[in-house]
């Protein structure tokens, strides 16, 4: 993690407790995250987590904040964070681990954000074989198709020969995990609330944590 | 609708106001549903809606209380809400909908419940033909499988050569439907919400108006 | 069905036999296919179904084509095959029923065409309310997720409103249906085979009479 | 590898060649797969790789057989090949990776097979953290779910907090990998072709690779 990374944690203070997912600590308050992940910039030596994302009215990138502040809690590891249609084939290559976050448009990745990373593959000829992959995805609704989205995200990984993980929720006997993160936008749960905020910051570390493992920094 | 239905729609009033899953009138209040569905009998020259689900703590059977109150707001159709294990190839046989419900275990339909409706194919022979379909599901957190086991049970339905539905959230123009119906019901979300309880009797509006339609009864 | 889709029916003769996905008379060779589907024009007073395909080297055309012969075996139901590039908000309000197919990019639809079907429902404002649907795809690879562009059409519908369906394979006791249809088309099973032209002509001919039925022309 | 295993490898030769998924040496004939899994045998100090399907009439065990083939192709590794109703809580605990199979019924895992892997999490309290899965399955058609089975047996492991993969079918730039392994089995394609028991092989091949590399045995 980046030296400014370092001071936002020693700042925050925990602002989830009890169950849901959100193991490990939670020490960053929504909005200490904004600025956090302007902070945080590539260091040698460290793997990097890539996190891109497609945003029309902020709420997908609020929620790819919040998978960084994940990312920056374990020390490390550098996370870079950009709208994927700034992401370049140098980033896409130098990057240890992809998290991909997107809205639903229709039960699935828009269709701008999809020819944006299928060229990924397609035209600049990304090779990203085992590197580490997650997802997250936001919703108007509660069963519009979000968690498909995460499973298309996944799904567009293992094609591309990743190695694909989940946020761990629960650690140890009885821990369980889930398949990526999301939350829902619409009129029935506006906004990102505190748990969906920590449940991004989970799969955040997660991925963070296991490009530590893998690349032989833990 | 049953007699009793029609009573029970007269006393209550709308508790659902503004955007999101529920199109249509709202009217009955989660502790009504309860009393309407034990009412509700299958009527002679009405097309029946089956609802089948599986519960341990009783959530997931409150999300099917939801179901069976959107349908019994349509008048002309029946409504008969039942577990999975007590449901017989007779009420299979005379439904005309079927709408299962779920909890998520693992990501994916239990399998004491998959069990059960493999064999409502396998053993009973059931045909399934040109019955209408809708599914829900209850999941603890938020990006854990509840989606996955609404779609899991709508493929159930393909294969068995059913007709498949979602809930229809907005009407006219510019409106939207969904894939089913879900709750989220651990810590992070505790509970069924007015909102996820009117997204699951929108869902059982929709299937009881399309099977008027389909068997001329509209 | 068109003066011309029937004049067809009678000239061929059955080349697919034994059990697989193609219920009823399968009366269409694939030479035969390319040259009906010319010929099939709207005809006032009978349901329209209308294919839209996206295809770069025209093995998802061709897939499209068997779809189409599926339903021009319907007598009375109008068949209307175009790529999504070219398909007008016109040709959507008309149709009764719209049948779609994909290759597989990465395990999902092609940017470009989630794009064009994205705006349809964002941009054309299509009411999709009711209109029945059916999905086909295909695919490289055996597990590369031509299952998964299929489901995925069927989630872009259900969330525009629609009614889904899947061919049904075999009738009566004891038959079953499918999700849709989809093919291989990579170095390991090359080309579309005899049985993968004849379940996409089982879609074909399952939407085209439950279109008939619901318009009340069956 | 196991000495037995590394004997069988010299013994046989190449049985597949050109595109396709099968990455690597091909190396073993599906006769000789049978005899080869029951001669490998746990040995210490190496990863185990943990194969457990199951299989009503056998052809989703000689799927089965062919995951094994990959897996003992990889020098270094211990393969245990199991019905996973025979898997014990030890076998789990000690397996560095779990790669599972499973028939399709009405487009899912078959609900016997889903109770015992519930089970696994839920009475024999297994913790598959970190742990590495795959999965594969057959079905009797093209589109009846088989890919639905793969996905479905991947969120399990998701859910269970662990690290999945697909085959890749081609290294390097330019080349792919899948979502898992498949073969379809009804009288549309009968029995299991070389190819599809190459991309069996395939995946095995994969995930035995990536547990030699994450325990630091490459």
């Amino acid at each position: 993690m980046s030296r400014n990374g370092i001071i936002v944690t020693l700042l925050c203070t925990t602002i989830v407790a009890g169950a849901g997912c959100h193991s490990g600590p939670d020490s960053m308050s929504p909005s200490d995250a904004v600025s956090a992940i302007a902070a945080v910039t590539p260091t040698n030596g460290a793997p990097t987590i890539l996190v891109g994302y497609y945003s029309l009215r902020g709420t997908t990138e609020k929620l790819a904040e919040a998978v960084t502040d994940g990312i920056v809690e374990v020390q490390g590891v550098n996370a870079v964070t950009k709208p994927v249609a700034d992401i370049t084939k140098s980033d896409l290559d130098t990057a240890h681990a992809l998290i991909l976050g997107s809205p639903t448009y229709f039960a699935n990745i828009p269709g701008e954000m999809k020819t944006i990373i299928d060229n990924w593959a397609w035209k600049l000829r990304v090779d990203f074989t085992d590197k580490i992959g997650g997802a997250f995805s936001t919703g108007g609704n509660f069963t519009g198709g979000k968690e498909h989205v995460v499973i298309s995200l996944l799904l567009y990984m293992l094609n591309n020969r990743m190695i694909v993980v989940g946020p761990i929720c629960k650690e140890g006997e009885g821990g369980f995990g889930e398949i990526g993160a999301s939350a829902t936008t619409g009129a029935d749960d506006a906004g990102l609330s505190v748990a969906e905020l920590a449940e991004a910051r989970t799969l955040g570390r997660r991925v963070a944590r296991l490009a530590l493992e893998l690349t032989g920094n833990s």
